[in-house]
């Protein structure tokens, strides 16, 4: 069972990938798995895969292999995507509008509740949500206690909003903003810069020989 | 000077983050800074930041520190983002669009110059280029040489499209799909699985006492 392990970090970041696998795996319905085949199906080892499912508690069983509907299931109550955390976006541009669309669809774990922009006049996302000015976000929070906040506003903006909504009760940041927020250790911070990812890969891309 | 210098997985990484930062202090109109003050700014330590640069054989002078504009623009000369990789974008939704207007607009090093899709007659992108019905995708690589794929198509259709690419002169990946792709040491890929990092920040989120 999953329950208040205490789990490292890697093995957190590697716990959506299995996650996703397992999901593939059950979904082309295959009911059972060997460590060795996962591990070929991922590029690990066994002997890590075993590592890191022993971390809670260990699912297999010797000469069996993995169920993989208990499996996933497990996985799913450990990245606690049995429920579901309130989040708002803020700023429905055209990346804001491809995340909705993705939320809404897709996500596991989460539950939109509020969208937010400067222009809330000039967004039409395709989501069943209306767009509120960014003004309504202080009331919006204080009456449906949102915890995660998306931020997909221009770098400027970002830092400063990001500490007015931790005194709103956000404790978690999904930042595609391109700087960094300064929240300390009031809340979570996933960054996702793009423009790193994409200079990196370029890099790489023009080192080929 | 940036020339072929033999940097660690690690350091290529940390680049484009320096990058930013530089950049940004640059805009602010700083002309030069110490290794202590970009430390500072960066949340790293300032011997980090020195051993980082003298990979590339070190740009800062005892008791001056670093003159802001010429490490700015070494540091772009080591991404080669003085050069612009033509690239291609295969799937034109929402999220496909949000990186048109990006790849348009901020992006440095990239020169997008085809999208295409499967139904190209729902695509209105606000980009300039019009978007191609995906079978076109062949002659346009024979005939503009691309060196760069952006993937934002559902994970099933990816791994085939992928290897097809590689066949086509593609030899760089920026994958959005939520699968991996197997291309072997042909093309470098770079993943951005939303997902994951969105089930990651949940985990954390969900694991605040």
């Amino acid at each position: 069972m999953a329950d208040n392990f205490n789990v490292s970090n890697p093995v957190i970041r590697r716990l959506p990938r299995y996650y996703r696998y397992l999901s593939d795996i059950l979904a082309s319905g295959k009911t059972r798995i060997s460590s060795t085949e996962l591990a070929q199906r991922m590029s690990l080892t066994a002997s890590q895969i075993r590592h890191d499912f022993n971390c809670f508690g260990g699912f297999g069983q010797q000469g069996y292999g993995y169920n993989v509907q208990q499996l996933t299931s497990e996985i799913e109550k450990i990245l606690y995507l049995d429920k579901k955390i309130p989040a708002i976006l803020i700023g429905v541009g055209n990346l804001g509008k491809a995340l909705c669309s993705y939320l809404e669809n897709d996500a596991p774990g989460i539950n939109l509740i509020g969208l937010f922009d400067k222009q809330p006049e000039l967004c039409k996302p395709s989501s069943g949500l209306t767009v509120n000015h960014i003004d309504a976000i202080a009331d919006f929070c204080a009456e449906r206690k949102p915890k995660l906040a998306i931020l997909c506003i221009p770098g400027d903006d970002a830092p400063k909003l990001a500490k007015k909504l931790c005194a709103m009760g956000i404790t978690g940041f999904w930042n595609f903003s391109h700087v960094e927020l300064e929240v300390g250790s009031v809340a979570e911070v996933e960054n996702v810069h793009l423009g790193d990812s994409l200079m990196t890969l370029g890099y790489k891309v023009n080192s080929i020989k």
